[in-house]
């Protein structure tokens, strides 16, 4: 802790949030980085190459419907959108920062997921015959959830950090994201469909570490742009929504073709539709007159999505599905009301969107379930073809048994979360650095540090109203009663 | 009437819209009822349970895209669009019941779904051999459609209701939804792939019989508040657009395989373009300078969608469903004008979202139109195999001829009509309990009943101006402190 | 130039914005026109036809799922999503113009493509067997596309044309493209599966065209409301985020069933994501303090899918389409930063949207990079089939070589310019009679010309807190202002 301390001191100076050269500068190196590399690595796979053609036939394959793409596509452009419309509206529910919470999204989204498809490829797929990776929608999607680990990080500085920052948090997030799925997937042979703990939980400590790092004892000097209006807590919506309704889609997006993916989109269906309801118990339970707070609505709904992300391709059974559901929506809500300020308060950890609440805890009970029904499998429940496939017991695993690869399961819940919370450290140092352009303690939550803004909302109406040098009617109206009322 | 009046009276007490213990209980009780009776009652079905492998292969199925999953997933994850989003969003038109309208919708629908996968199930799948039921896609997409019907009543007592209420109202529409579709589609044989009938014919009719049951006399005591705002507009256009792009999906999703699926698209996509442009002449005709008015357009719109419902898988032929769509545009829109305001003054009918003009006249419409199609089918237009496919002639209803299925189809439709007003006025009385919490006269259409909302938007852009020298932030203190500088 | 300036004199009267005759008059007649054409000439296609039954049978098809429908639908749905959402609330970033953005182009994308389905039909798809234009899900796409061209003209005109008016562009625009198309895909028989040229490059142009002609030298008393304000860039993000990731859909959705298809997606979402960063490059360096614009970040994120289009389907090799992004992304910021101004000012092209930047430019570079990656194409990269399949060197084009090819596609760009910039001259002579109810050079961009507006925003807050004892503040403030002018 001294040593923490020491080095923010030695890092706290002026803060100059100019990132007119940093940003185009680390925006074009690394795009002209990822176009060589790409040149030199990345090619098309056989399912999206002209010799496809060839291929079918060789292989015997009936018809073009039976091309990866038709299979994995409605599912990609359901992920892409939760990944770019989900967690982007997600994040404009803070007053004054909308552009940022969308725009950066965007940019952490577009850069993380050329990096992914880099990173991913040399730990997974690269082909020993060219040395090149094949990639295909598989890899797309696989993409996107990489960088949704970076987006949940995202979520727990929001308003804090310059978009430089973001960016090198986006670069070393992807970086240990395909290390931590490489020996979690591969190494261990953890099954983790729906990302329960590489995307969730490492996503989520990652974010809380380097909050944790990059501590702001005077943050409450903001404290007047840290909070939502009206209309950007209905913007939220749009994002918990798309979330929410496209969830099945994340958790079965690359689970196996057939019962694998119909399982799994049940699973989660039930599992979120259960969480509702119990979040709305707690936050009613939770205020004197039992109204409902958005921020709970808008967050703690998402969770059994979350937690049942890891199973839901087992025989998890829909009861299962909604008795998960069931406990994450109290978990979850009832961390925003007590965990967050007691992170806040005695942690200094400064979680802006919650995530600890949405993803980290939800993410680590999702470990256990799998972990749990891993272990509770049986022939009886998959059938003897079902327990091989849904767990993959093939090649140098064939000798696995269900209650093993519990075992494994844990095993890997536990790499995600030190990967998770030493990376952070890790990467909160780097951010400590006094170049990258953050906001002063008494600006975040601020768009017009990186934005242009357009002119006040305040100023439409007259204009409008006055258009041939008339008086606002309301104004007029309202001050005369004034005047009358005085008389 | 005489003796509802003397009920409503005995229902008219001061209001206590707290609702901290009642929907908290209502959540909790009736999440932990559905794990149980889901425990109880539902298993995967063949195709998402983990034997599917071995099914497969014992019933030759040559590949997993002929998984009934890849058949439906897309256009269930469009209906759910449209449940969640459509439905939700089409409702944030009013100045201040946005929270409530996507939030309620929201609660609605995620309790709706488990409680319509229990009683679709009981009537339709229970497996006879172990008396369970077995879910899948399709039963996903049907719990889907049973919310819908809820979704269409909220918005006739949208603004006038307590969250308790609205389960209430849920509970009991889910249930009488179930038997209504039995006995449409199972006891009468009658088709209706997009709902006309069943979803939207019951749902209007059920919400407008509560709305009529729970007239509330002074309800223009909350008459500034039953309006739009210029963004509440726009934010009401998002999910008009979701419904309107996403019809073709909810017409097709649970159609035959094939040719039936893709007829259904075709003739909505048709039916909702044909909307479109009679409602913007019919509104622009309404106004003196020819001005289009934002409800029309919200909401007429999509009536196309409704009216084509019961015969978007027949051959309709594409200038049929034009058609169609020309004449609900019209008449949806002069519903508009004059019926909604004829139904509140002389009806007693307080319809917020004139329901009756986008889903029972529409339905009315489609309802007649299935059965003057079905009636009109003949093997010449059909094929001997597509008249069979089409209208399901098998089984016990393979002597079934379209003459005497149009019959069926107008028989279908009056059942709906029963269903729906009787279930609503039954389900009224039961809502006119003085113990719900709804919102007294003066006070509805207010989101500040149920939800914590945050400060006024009007307080940001002077904070964000001023940031250096202004401390306040609220205008209130500025205006104290001009008149202390003034003095 | 002098012809053009005396036309101009003599269409330039006083302005009548009353639609009321002129809106419905098109739109019933219209429409009607349409019933009367479908029911003399479309009717289903062979795979939505109840016949499908039989046809597969004598066609020897396997399964259902190999009905073109599972191949094209869940594209058409995401191109359906960026036709009304997409480019709708792309539109809506002006302050007070959202309801014509979102409304006004879905009055214009429904009706265009009925008339795209007939349009297209005749030159397209007419059976020789019966004169009978027989239409599929893949002319529903067609049909969408189509559309998509004359909603870029829109982007043009924004704010400056009536109702009426835009009614007219698109029953000239539908007619053009669909002339255009023939001649580019059919007689030409050059490639354009994303529609670069088709699409993009005839649609801007076309739009550009009719807005030069339709010159406002006064349009700067009109500048107030030529703006954006921070809610409306945020809906505005909805459409960009839509078009963004659903741009592989609409690149995809008509190229070859499987490697097409497959490949089509993943090029443009490479190169759309390439796009983002150099966006924010330039957008940032274009600054002083290197904030960024939500103008680029709304606008020129797009330009690489546009520029991608062609090219899609080929084997540009996933660095191609990062390169194809990167150089999009750039050119696009700049046009807006240099070229929107200079055509404004020396070529009198008022561009609303700035379509030149992102539709004109890249869709000029797409044509190029397709016909030069045309040209390249070698049976070593494509293999003998592929080469055939992507190329459709088929029937009397069986002969044709890859070099050709590149000329082919070269002749198609030329095309596409002259029916874009010719077509908009003709119709911008049409669009200058002084019938069409357009605004007044004072009052563009204005909403309250053709739409009923809802009350201020501003007028609620009172209401709502202060419901029965305290006063407005802002009513307050303007009080204090006026009694001090009147002191």
């Amino acid at each position: 802790m001294g040593c923490r301390q020491s080095f923010r001191q030695c890092c706290d100076r002026p803060k100059n949030t100019n990132v007119r050269i940093s940003l185009p500068a680390v925006c074009f190196v690394w795009q002209i980085v990822m176009i060589i590399l790409f040149g030199i690595f990345i090619r098309y796979d056989q399912e999206s190459d002209a010799h496809w053609a060839e291929y079918r036939t060789f292989q015997n394959i009936s018809s073009d419907i039976e091309n990866d793409f038709y299979f994995r596509y409605p599912s990609f452009q359901d992920v892409h959108v939760m990944i770019f419309v989900g967690f982007g509206f997600l994040m404009t529910f803070l007053k004054r920062y909308s552009f940022s919470a969308v725009g950066f999204n965007f940019l952490i989204a577009a850069f993380g997921l050329q990096w992914a498809l880099l990173m991913q490829g040399w730990f997974q797929s690269l082909d020993p015959m060219d040395e090149k990776i094949k990639i295909s929608m598989e890899s797309l999607i696989n993409a996107d959830f990489c960088v949704a680990s970076c987006l949940i990080a995202y979520g727990a500085v929001l308003g804090k950090l310059s978009p430089v920052q973001l960016m090198v948090m986006t670069l070393f997030g992807i970086t240990l994201y395909a290390v931590d799925e490489f020996i979690i997937l591969n190494l261990i042979h953890a099954r983790d469909a729906g990302g329960s703990m590489v995307i969730h939980t490492f996503g989520a400590y990652y974010g809380l570490s380097i909050s944790w790092m990059l501590y702001r004892p005077n943050l409450d000097q903001s404290k007047r742009l840290n909070g939502s209006v009206y209309h950007s807590d209905v913007f939220a919506m749009i994002g918990t929504l798309f979330l929410w309704m496209f969830w099945p889609s994340f958790n079965s997006a690359i689970t196996d073709h057939g019962d694998g993916q119909h399982r799994a989109a049940i699973n989660t269906y039930l599992a979120l539709a259960s969480t509702v309801l119990t979040t709305v118990a707690i936050s009613s339970l939770s205020q004197k007159t039992g109204k409902l707070d958005m921020v709970h609505i808008q967050n703690s709904t998402l969770a059994g999505g979350v937690a049942v992300g890891t199973a839901a391709e087992f025989m998890l059974m829909p009861y299962g599905s909604l008795i998960i559901g069931f406990c994450c929506g109290i978990i979850s809500t009832l961390g925003y009301i007590y965990i967050t300020p007691f992170m806040e308060k005695y942690l200094k950890i400064q979680d802006t969107c919650g995530i600890h609440n949405l993803h980290a805890m939800p993410g680590v009970i999702g470990g256990i379930v799998g972990a749990v029904t891993a272990a509770a499998a049986s022939e009886g429940v998959y059938g003897k073809a079902g327990l091989i496939n849904t767990f993959d017991f093939t090649g140098k695993w064939k000798d696995m048994v269900p209650s093993r690869q519990g075992g494994h399961q844990a095993a890997g819940l536990c790499v995600a979360l030190c990967f998770g919370v030493g990376g952070g450290i890790i990467v909160g140092c780097i951010l400590r650095m006094p170049i990258w352009g953050d906001a002063p303690d008494d600006n975040c939550f601020d768009d017009e540090l990186y934005w242009e803004l357009p002119e006040d909302e305040e100023s439409i109406p007259p204009i409008l109203e006055d258009n041939n040098h008339m008086r606002n009617r309301d104004v007029t109206e309202s001050h005369f009663s004034m005047e009358q009322s005085q008389n």
